[in-house]
């Protein structure tokens, strides 16, 4: 029998083409061309969609993963997905992340106790989605479709063993907007922006959505239209989504933790109750396996921590715990908005390469004013 | 004997003209005209040099003082100290804060014993400061010996004793620049902006070093107008200070414990070692006499905390714990970083009404790299 | 028989509450209580929704013009229009523009030649505005109601003689979203910035489009929900108008000429073809009376030109005159956008007084691209 | 006799890598790899220094040239003087223009009358600069030597003759002032940004007064560290000044017309004489040839103009034609002050592929407040 051996190596970039942390690993032997399945990483820049920085990295990771794969550049898309959140505002470090799956050879229904699941990743696309699609119902269901796909790959049955659901869909663009309408069919918003009634947030939410339904985190009947960035009592605990315009088809990455996994490490999330929230922080450590030596974590914890992924989802209330914050108000909010989650994950893993990603107000990723935060810490002996 | 009784009130502004929240202390008689000593605050707006929020506010506290103390508007200054700080970004509350100082008769030499001492404040103006001497040595030693007139003041003879001086000095003007240059003199800068060699930062910074001077905290054999923003090793750990072009004198408010105090508040302080030291935050709770339950905060250990005061000057290296960030290169840093010194407090505090000014890069408010935090806790019983 | 005589008066404001131009006019005579109809301007500060700048300045004018008027602060709005546009980014003047109305009688039937009109105003309240009724039709119809009434009280009666018209309309607040969806309605936009979807541009262009219909610039046949912010090619060329939550009612202020006037000013306007195109402005200047030396302004030519309003309304598009621009992609574009037209009007006027409101893209406030720009001129003997 | 034929082709960029319309202009044998002189261009992007549009573009031409010119990418600076400036804020259309420079034979002695001279470029590269050089008298006689190498290499004699000198020079770096200082030197600044005191800033203007000393703009007794970015009335009214921290040499192109020429091409210049003076942005054009039917450009006219170069800095004085303005308050000033340059140019050319840098606060590159326009017209038949 096939068990899965998952590894993840997080290397900080020095500038926005900088691949030489990926080629010391290439060298090393730790990823290999057919055990490399995911590129995740924060890239330098405005963070806005006219930023340099991201479109620049996504070139040269992609002209380097081509070389390392033997493969046309066109093809890379095929074969390692790639998620690069722009924008590090303040204490983010530039940095991929690479996601790398080796299969080995265990006896038949041997498995790990239940209490030491390890690390599983999935993968898989979903069926074209249509700009009439986007950012409602038909989105939706693909995207819960493609993520029981994904927890198949990853050979995960049961949604309490995924933490982290990683989804990339198509948005809308003028041309897509015009083609849709050319054929009949209104589209979700004409506005472009990752404003609050944005296309591009619609879109995250729908993927969100998806998320949600596929974990029966949210029941389908549940879900319509009109629910989609008005009714935030429905959301997913472990989807973090993002949207572009140029895309066709949605991508999924699923991780989570299995009996048959002979990975060393584990995955685990939670959610912060609100913006300020670092216990919340904390128990994604410890949700991962960190334990604190009285109770909060210091040096001497943290070696074991691998990784964190986190959202920083702007809340929708400008009042935190009885008090009115300016955040809202703030032209810039959306940087901001990143750059303070940055923060809030920082102090608590004493290290500035967390893979923070957000900005916009409001989402389906994680509940009313909390975000998501996924922690992947190497199992201790 | 007399003996000082001092108490801070917190009152968030829905506005930068609300006083609302004054008035409702004074009509509940915890602030009096004559107990009124400090007005220390937050307020929302740009946080630049335009910032007409801060202005606004300004205009408004005063008018009210005026009307309060029932003496004209131009005497308030007199009267009270004002410290306003432009700019909440992110998760800081705007709000004012309250110091009141009443005297009350205890007999003589009773004392509280070592152990237990408690909150003093002491004020004093210094000599007038000339525009050649912004951002120099004349600076530096008019500083310092106001700031031993208010330790004076408030009864501190011990250095140990005093955990905050909050300081306001003049900067310069292209006026007082021209006023300088036409008497033979030359002035430190002719950058009027918060810039790394503008005349702002300048004046904060000796201003800094005075306090330090005053403490002991620096020799004043090591001091000449050569190391100032330049020997980062000289600090002071309990210095807050800021500059106005407007103004001819400085004015120092000195925060310390004192066992002669009969007030029910306690000061504490400590730094952080970086950007991202939380602990470095808690430390100043503990310091303040806050005790956590398993280590860190949680909300059974909080009531007592009644304020904090915290710098957020960006580090002047962009490498935090042996990784790059981008800070430094934000256009918007400033802002990002008095934003992320309010998420670095309020994760810690859990609560948004905190002091945090800042947002310069490289001061002599605090060692290098790291920030200084000041606590008052209520003494429980 | 009674005839207007109207006067424009522009006072460049030192601060937001500076009202020192204003009182140097009542002084003097030219502003009485009885003949001050209007108070339109543009005030420094961020120019976005928690512009402090702003704020100060309404505050700061409304008690000024109570006390002028010896009337309550809020009876203010009953007498005196205020429209003040914040932000003054770049090249244009903090400045608030007094418009006044004084009526002069004069024999039955005497009127000026018909090729010598001269300037009135006219203005009305329009009926109540439904939230569900903002950037919607209820809303335009309105709107076109108190245009007609505005151009009655001015007496006008031929829409050519119509050159500029303000309006302010009630925008959308949590608050009147939340009444409206209790009783059962829609509204427009959940969006309540000033984003392609906000609700504060459809209320702009749903009372633009009110304007249009009152003035058969386009017949309301062609008008429906549906075609706000979807058909550009529906559009007034003189009208500029804003929208605020608090407000309940319309305002509308109707310029235009009149035979039957006795003021020695003249208003024009014209439309630019795009968003550099400064032969629009001058056709403008022209349209109201200016004679060019040599075919382009001169300081001799500039005299007689006592004002120009101006929108400046960022293009959908980003291609200008076949080249592309990277506006549309400027994260401050609504700034940027805002003073680029000051900067094409100062260019043609030669003076930095100019008021220019904008930086939204697209709108049926002027053609496709375009802008509106009115003009006043003193009529030389 | 050899005489030089020159060329300047502009390419709109649809992205910072785009070099398709230069591999036309090869493809058409426009240019050759011997004919390729310099490559002057707007990139789009933040225009701070973590542009990471203006450094792909640069990495981007880079590549290419080397193709073009079959060298090894590290030897192309020294066939092809690279000016990219970057930022294209508003109506700036990202463009590079390809500057060619061919000799022709042509019998000795004959010359076109003095009436009709024509455009050549003269290229040199400088002695090596020295941190301690950088802004003061070391960096000023270093580019006025390099000036006349430039000169001499185009074939000018006379100052007049002179329209544009392109030039950059050395800044300062973190590593070059350590490197000074520990060789006992000072450095001008500590300021690595472009604020009013940054060595940036500094270096410009020194290379700005080199210029305006080797073309007798400015006497050489007159010059002193004292004077850089002090007296603004010394000034160049043709210097065209960059620097960047890893250079270690200046580079000089200079523009100018000469009756040996056998261009079809024509240079001419004028400044404005603030910051709204579009009558000198006509007085270039004018300069250059072009003649506007009725006094101001149409359509008609503009066939001719081939470019303009302009630059846009930010007046010292917050007073325009006797009005205030608050562009210096704007923290975005930089940004908006070469915005509106782009704007004041664009209205006048009636295009937007004008290429406009600046944006700093004050400079010897043009009288105070104005700015230099220099303008390349084809002699029309």
């Amino acid at each position: 029998m096939k068990a899965q051996q998952v590894e993840l190596f997080v290397c900080p970039m020095a500038s926005p083409s900088d691949t030489s942390g990926l080629q010391q690993l290439a060298d090393a032997g730790k990823i290999k061309p057919d055990s490399l399945v995911a590129l995740v990483g924060k890239t330098e820049g405005t963070g806005s969609h006219d930023d340099w920085g991201r479109v620049w990295a996504d070139v040269a990771l992609r002209d380097w993963t081509a070389r390392f794969l033997r493969i046309p550049v066109d093809e890379v898309a095929k074969r390692v997905i790639f998620v690069l959140s722009g924008g590090c505002p303040g204490v983010i470090t530039p940095h991929i992340a690479a996601v790398t799956r080796e299969w080995v050879e265990v006896p038949d229904g041997e498995s790990k106790p239940d209490g030491d699941k390890r690390l599983v990743v999935g993968r898989a696309g979903s069926e074209p989605m249509l700009p009439e699609e986007v950012g409602r119902m038909g989105q939706i269901r693909k995207v819960a479709a493609a993520t029981r796909d994904a927890m198949a790959d990853a050979g995960l049955a049961d949604a309490r063993d995924v933490h982290l659901v990683m989804v990339k869909v198509p948005g809308l663009t003028t041309a897509s907007i015009k083609d849709a309408e050319e054929r009949g069919h209104t589209v979700v918003s004409h506005d472009l922006t990752f404003g609050p009634e944005g296309a591009g947030v619609y879109a995250n939410d729908a993927a969100a959505l998806g998320v949600a339904m596929a974990l029966g985190e949210v029941r389908e009947t549940a879900l319509s239209d009109e629910v989609i960035r008005r009714n935030w009592n429905l959301f997913s605990e472990v989807a973090m989504t993002s949207s572009g315009g140029e895309k066709r088809h949605g991508e999924v990455v699923v991780f989570g933790n299995s009996s048959l996994s002979r990975s060393s490490l584990r995955i685990g999330h939670a959610v912060t109750k609100d913006f300020i929230d670092a216990e919340g922080v904390r128990n994604a450590l410890r949700s991962a396996g960190i334990r604190f030596q009285g109770g909060l974590p210091d040096e001497a914890d943290l070696p074991n921590l691998v990784h964190v992924f986190a959202k920083s989802v702007i809340p929708g209330s400008d009042i935190i715990r009885g008090n009115r914050i300016t955040l809202l108000d703030d032209v810039d909010a959306y940087q901001i908005g990143k750059a303070l989650g940055g923060m809030l994950i920082a102090s608590v893993t004493g290290r500035t390469t967390n893979y923070v990603s957000g900005g916009e107000r409001n989402s389906h990723q994680g509940p009313p004013g909390g975000n998501i935060v996924a922690a992947v810490a190497r199992v201790s002996r």
